[in-house]
C-alpha cells in the first residue's frame, strides 16, 4: 500500500456541482475494505444517452463484457460499481455475478437489465460475491441524491492516494450545460489491483451515436495517451452519460457529433478527460514526477504517438527521471527502439526549455546545471523533434521509483 | 553500480580452449575505467568468414553502421572493441572515430579496412577519442595469442557483474571443431551503459553466406528471445567468425546453411547462443530470479513469442517475481494486453509444476503454499497454455527489483 498522498496530488479539489437528472449513492458493503465505502450507484430516473470505451485487453473482465453489450442500446438508467474485487478471470461464476447484479439493479430502478452498466475494480481471479452488495441496491436507488460526485470518487478508489474529480461548464448555443467526471487509477495499481475506471455525466441533450463519436475522439489524446507502467488492465471502463435535462431549459438537442453548436462542448469534454487522465498519471504508484513526452516532426501523428509511448514506457527513461538525471541518451535509445521512421542525425531533444541534443549530437551549448534544474521540477517535459514531417503527439506518464517496485513486489499475503 | 556478483552467476566458469587461426589481445587504455582492461582485439592472420546480426534500433551507433557495411563483404581480419564509451549519438565525430580506428587496425594487421569490425560499449552521447587506443592496436596485433577468451570477456564488460563465456565441441563428418563465444549484457545496463555485445568464433570452414543464414536462424530463440527491461540498445552487435582452419585437418567445407553435415554444428551454435543469452538475462541489473516464460497453444510461433514477450516485459509480472508472489492475475493481464488471439476462458497458467489457473479460473486444486515454493527458486518457469493452436515460444528474462531502480536512477554525476 502507498504511504500517504502522492506529492503530485492537486492542491485544491474541484467543487462538484449537480448534474440534473442523475442521482448518486454510495455504501460500505465490506467486500474487501473495512471502514470505507466500496459500492457506488448512479441512477437516471429517465433513460439517458450513454457512450463507452473499454480496455483493449483480449482477456477483459465480466463487467466489461456486459457494458460492451449494453452500450450498443445507447440507453442508461443505472451504473453500479464496486471496489475491492475486479471480477476478472473468474469464469462462469463471474458471469453469474454480473447477471445477478444487473437484475438487482434493474429491479431497484425499474428498468431493463440492458440499461444497467457495471464496473468492478480490485483483486483479479477471486470470485466476487454479489450477495455482499446486491441487496443494498434497492435502498441506494431510493436514497440517491444529485451532487454526491466526490463521495462517488471516494467509493471507487482502490489504492489511489487521492480522489479524482473534475467539472466544466460550457455553452451550447448560449445555453449553459455542466459536465462532471470522476476517475480512479491507474495502470494496474498496487498488489492485484487492476483497473482504470472513469464516469462522466452531463445534462446536455446528445444522441447516443453523437455521444459515442465525441467520446471516441476525445479519448485518444487523453486516456489513450496516458501510461503508468504499460500494463493494460483487464477492466478499463469509461462511460459518458447525457441525461438530456438541459433540453427542458431550451438547450438544443445534439444529434450529430460534428454539429458546430457542440464545438465548445467537444473542447470541454477533451479538456476534462485530459484533466482526469493526468490526475491518474500523477497518482501512479510511487510517482514523484509527472513526465510529459511530446514528439514533433514525425511522419504522422500516429508515428509520433508510438514514439512518445516508447519513451514514456521505457523503464530506463522513467528511472532516469526518478533520479532527476537529464539522461538524453536513454531518450535516443527509446526513439530508436520504437521502430518508427527516425533519423539519428536530425534528432533534437529538450528537457523543459533546455535543449540538450541538437542534430544527433550533444548540444554545443549544453548546460548540465540547467538541465538538472528542470529535472527537479514536479512536471518534467521531454520534447523530441524528429525533423521528418508534421506529426505530433503528447503522452503523459510518471517516473519509476523504488516505491513502485515496493508496492508491486510486496507479498500478496 | 551493482554491488557484488549476481546471485545468478554460473557456479563454474567454462575453461575456454583456443580457436585455431584466431589470436586475442587486451589492453588498458583508460578510456573511462581505471585499473582494468578496456580494449579487446581479435586478429585472424588469414581472412575468415564472418556473419553478424545487429540492433534493430533506428538510431544505431557509428560502429554498428560500420559493421553492417563490412559484413556484406563476408571477410574478417580484425575485431576491435572498446568499453567505457559507446560512440553512440556522437554525429560526425563518431563516424570520424570509427574511420580512424578502422584505418589503425587495418594497418596493424595489414588488411583492408573493409575487413575490420568495431564495437563500442559504454556512455552514450560522449565523443569517443580514438586517440586513446588507436596507437595501441599495432602492438596488440603483434602480441595477440590464441586462447585469451576469458581475458577478452573481461575487457568488454561495462557493469556486468560476471564475465560471460561458453564453449562447445562438435563434429562435422567425424571431424571435431570448436565453437567459442563471449558476451556482455544487457538491456541497457546501468547509468548510461548501453549495449549487448557478443563475439563467437569457430575453426570450422563455413562460407560467409551459410554462416549468416545459420546465425540468423539460431539467434531467434536465443538472443532475440531474451529481455531485461524491453529497452533495445543502440549498439547491440553479435559477430560469428569461422577461421576455416579445421579444413587443413580434413574437415569438410560447409557451403550451404542446410548442409546435413552441419546439423550438429547448427545445434551447438543454437545451444551456445542460448547459454550466453541466458547468462545475459541472469546478469540483468538487480536480477534476483531468472524467469522463463513459455507460451504454448498459440495460433502460431510468432504469436506465442509476442505474448511471451508481453509477459516477460510486464513491470507488474517482473515485480511480482521479485516479491516471490505467484500472482497469476498479472500474467492474465499481460496475455490480454499482447493484442494476440487469446481466449480468457481457455487459459491455463502454471508456475513451475504448479498449475494455478485452469480454463480461465483459479485452479480448484490451487495451493498457495506450493506456488509460493516455486517462486522462491532462482529459476521461475511461467507456463501459459492458450488452447488455440500449436504455436510455442520461450522467452528469458529476470525480475524487476528495487536494485534495478537504484542502479538506473542514480545521478550520472
Amino acid at each position: 500500500m502507498s504511504a500517504g498522498v502522492s506529492p503530485l496530488a492537486p492542491v485544491e479539489t474541484a467543487d462538484m456541482p449537480e448534474i440534473e437528472g442523475l442521482r448518486i449513492a454510495t455504501a460500505a458493503a465490506g467486500i474487501k475494505y473495512k471502514g470505507r465505502t466500496d459500492v457506488m450507484m448512479m441512477v437516471c430516473d429517465e433513460p439517458a444517452s450513454v457512450a463507452g470505451v473499454f480496455t483493449r485487453s483480449k482477456c477483459p473482465s465480466a463487467p466489461v463484457d456486459l457494458c460492451r453489450e449494453n452500450v450498443k442500446g445507447g440507453s442508461l438508467r443505472a451504473i453500479v460499481v464496486n471496489s475491492g474485487n475486479a471480477n476478472a478471470f473468474t469464469g462462469r461464476k463471474g458471469r453469474e455475478t454480473t447477471a445477478m447484479t444487473a437484475v438487482a439493479a434493474s429491479e431497484a430502478v425499474s428498468c431493463k437489465t440492458s440499461e444497467v452498466f457495471l464496473a468492478s475494480t480490485g483483486v483479479i481471479g477471486e470470485p466476487l460475491d454479489a450477495g455482499k452488495f446486491a441487496h443494498l441496491l434497492d435502498g441506494m436507488a431510493r436514497e440517491a441524491v444529485p451532487g454526491r460526485w466526490r463521495e462517488a470518487a471516494d467509493a471507487i478508489m482502490t489504492t489511489d492516494t487521492f480522489a479524482k474529480v473534475a467539472t466544466r461548464r460550457v455553452e451550447i448555443a448560449g445555453c449553459t450545460v455542466t459536465l462532471n467526471g470522476i476517475a480512479k487509477g491507474a495502470g494496474m495499481i498496487a498488489p492485484d489491483m487492476a483497473t482504470m475506471l472513469s464516469f462522466l455525466a452531463t445534462d446536455a441533450a446528445i444522441s447516443p451515436s453523437a455521444l459515442q463519436a465525441m467520446l471516441a475522439q476525445a479519448v485518444e489524446p487523453s486516456f489513450n495517451s496516458v501510461t503508468v507502467d504499460s500494463d493494460t488492465s483487464t477492466s478499463d471502463t469509461l462511460l459518458l452519460v447525457a441525461t438530456g435535462r438541459a433540453a427542458a431549459r431550451g438547450c438544443p438537442v445534439i444529434a450529430e457529433a460534428h454539429d458546430t453548436l457542440a464545438a465548445d462542448f467537444r473542447a470541454a469534454l477533451a479538456d476534462l478527460l485530459l484533466d482526469l487522465a493526468r490526475q491518474v498519471a500523477r497518482d501512479g504508484e510511487g510517482a514523484r514526477h509527472e513526465i510529459q513526452v511530446t514528439v514533433e516532426g514525425a511522419v504522422s501523428d500516429a508515428s509520433a504517438k508510438r514514439i512518445a509511448l516508447s519513451i514514456a514506457n521505457s523503464p530506463l527513461v522513467k528511472t532516469a527521471v526518478a533520479g532527476e538525471d537529464a539522461n538524453w541518451g536513454r531518450v535516443v535509445m527509446a526513439v530508436g527502439k520504437a521502430g518508427e521512421p527516425a533519423d539519428r542525425d536530425r534528432l533534437t531533444i529538450s528537457f523543459g526549455e533546455v535543449r540538450v541534443a541538437l542534430h544527433g549530437e550533444r548540444d554545443p551549448d549544453y548546460s548540465e546545471a540547467a538541465a538538472s534544474a528542470v529535472m527537479k521540477r514536479q512536471e518534467v517535459p521531454i520534447r523530441v523533434e524528429l525533423g521528418l514531417g508534421s506529426g505530433r503527439w503528447t503522452v503523459y506518464t510518471c517516473d519509476l521509483t523504488k516505491e513502485y517496485v515496493e508496492i508491486n513486489g510486496d507479498y500478496r499475503s
